[in-house]
């Protein structure tokens, strides 16, 4: 199934250019077998993205490497063939790059120092650009080095997500102090939220115009809010950062990810315009087959099944292609991949879904 | 509205029975003002609570014992004249009654010395009825106390989410472990939850005998499962809880609160039969009156906006009302309430409730 899609006013030689099976499938094909990549691919289940930290400076630091953070990047990609890279960094790099006081300790999550109200004026977006120029240097090392049928995917942390983080000043169950600041004080935390969504599209323009081939937004705790306030914090701003895309990179797909949005997937498809949907493993797959019907879907195998592996496993990858294999859909899982996951895993998960379908 | 609902078998001298307003509006009738109560209604947002707390003896020595456990329960009711009491106990002891250990640190989370496979076998369901005494005894005087209007209800945590804590040893963002114990050895965790599964009926009944006029069945993590897990871990063991309640008790309702469930509340409903269904403020308003067709919803206004108050608080009442008014509707949070609540909110949000159906 093709289903419509507002024709590209920008597509530069097609006939040079390489059919990257993701980018086939964000553009509405059902392609077969399914593109596979997965979430946090790159990281600390693979014995060499650890031996590689071992003698590393500090997380960030790490980020800010062109020669370590290309090398990570790549390694799930020598291992396993996938699909798609996705750029090794961080969200956080944004709040960092901001001015704000990020770290991220050993064995803890992320710290920053936390802002409130009065804080929102002092943030400096006019350093993104440079803060980050290792982060966009990577991104072109990373596409000289890919083959040409192997999608390179930009990111960065959705504006509610990182004001999450910056009013919290780290991780939380619930958010209380983002989500308290938004319900008492809308108005400056909408200036927050506005000068985040400028940051967060500055950001993609830089790495697709680096070489990225496409972005993922991540709205990682856009399931926290209300339906309300979904809207306001989550839909409008990425509806603004898929508009100002598609006015600079005319073509070039958005993924967005309000990871734990329920009901709301359809809502935010709906009023952002984006090309790929990347679904939580809680989304059933009578719904994500509906969902399908008006964008590429992605997902949603849980990760604990990839670090079961074994039977439980392949019988849900085949439940999901099931489900998925007539429509747009790239196979992925419904959240990262679990630091104790075996490789084999990964290794058979990729075989079985290049299998999977009939 | 009133919809269909089986006829109950036993309803012991209906005509001594008080109106409550909760149990007219479970029973399937759009009650009008809305009945209302909170989930967290007792605690820290409270002086009074504080007070009594300062001078108790730990967190769960408090649950156990009936002077303080009624007298917590009883505060925001002579507070607020709120329509039921819920209660004071915590989900964890269950656990702690089975012979695990749960700590409640000052300022900490639960701590519990977590459980694997090989410690289903040693768990004491037998233990139960006597170490929970005291929890019964408090609703016997709990309800000896409430005016003949105001519904007392009993709760318990449901059994995924006690298994959560009990692998896990503590609160957790994702549960990984206990998780991965259900993915990589469905038997073994089958075998805890079944066990868990008996023990919350054991509870509930005891609640029900004491006096509970109903009970709520918290999953507190349900929305972390995937949907195929959301069947088997959540969905199943509610279905045997309600099943051996109507037997037991017939006429008794149930409200679940599969919390974050999203597109799978209605799944719930259905396979479950609760009377009641408690939703999360995530919900959209248009869900929940779909929801509402089958089902007496319970909830859903977001603690933030009880936390900021004012305009902001009385628009989304008056837009959650303006939704669920014409069916079965119980006022609620779509979580508790948080501790920093200035309790002349929670006067406001009643009076605004009480006045705001035309």
């Amino acid at each position: 199934m093709v289903y419509p899609r507002p024709v590209s006013t920008s597509d530069p030689s097609p006939s040079t250019q390489p059919a990257k099976p993701i980018l086939r499938a964000l553009d509405g094909e059902a392609v077969s077998p399914a593109p596979i990549w997965l979430m946090r691919q790159a990281g600390r289940y693979l014995a060499e993205y650890r031996a590689l930290r071992e003698s590393a400076p500090d997380f960030l630091t790490t980020c800010y490497t062109p020669d370590l953070a290309t090398e990570i990047t790549l390694q799930p990609i020598r291992r396993f063939g996938l699909d798609a890279a996705i750029l090794f960094s961080d969200i956080l790099v944004i709040p960092d790059a901001l001015g704000q006081s990020v770290q991220f300790a050993k064995g803890e999550g992320p710290m920053l120092e936390p802002i409130g109200p009065g804080d929102v004026a002092s943030l400096q977006p006019d350093r993104l650009a440079g803060h980050l120029a290792p982060v966009f240097e990577t991104v072109g090392r990373v596409k000289a080095e890919l083959d040409p049928k192997t999608t390179l995917i930009g990111f960065a942390g959705a504006p509610w997500t990182l004001a999450a983080y910056m009013a919290e000043g780290g991780g939380s169950k619930d958010f209380a102090t983002a989500r308290s600041w938004a319900a008492g004080d809308p108005e400056s935390f909408q200036q927050l939220i506005d000068l985040l969504t400028g940051a967060v599209i500055d950001m993609l323009r830089h790495q697709l115009d680096a070489g990225a081939d496409c972005v993922q937004l991540f709205d990682s705790w856009a399931g926290i809010l209300s339906a309300a306030d979904f809207e306001t914090w989550c839909v409008r701003p990425a509806a603004a950062i898929v508009g100002a895309l598609a006015q600079s990179h005319p073509g070039v797909p958005v993924i967005g990810f309000p990871r734990g949005a329920g009901y709301l997937y359809g809502t935010y498809v709906e009023k952002t315009g984006c090309a790929g949907l990347q679904i939580d493993h809680g989304v059933p797959l009578d719904q994500a087959a509906r969902l399908q019907r008006n964008v590429t879907v992605q997902g949603n195998l849980d990760p604990v099944l990839l670090l079961a592996g074994g039977e439980a496993m392949t019988a849900q990858i085949r439940a999901i292609r099931g489900a998925l294999g007539g429509g747009p859909h790239i196979f992925n899982l419904g959240h990262g991949v679990m630091p104790p996951t075996p490789p084999d895993h990964v290794a058979e998960l990729v075989e079985v879904v290049r299998q999977a379908d009939p």
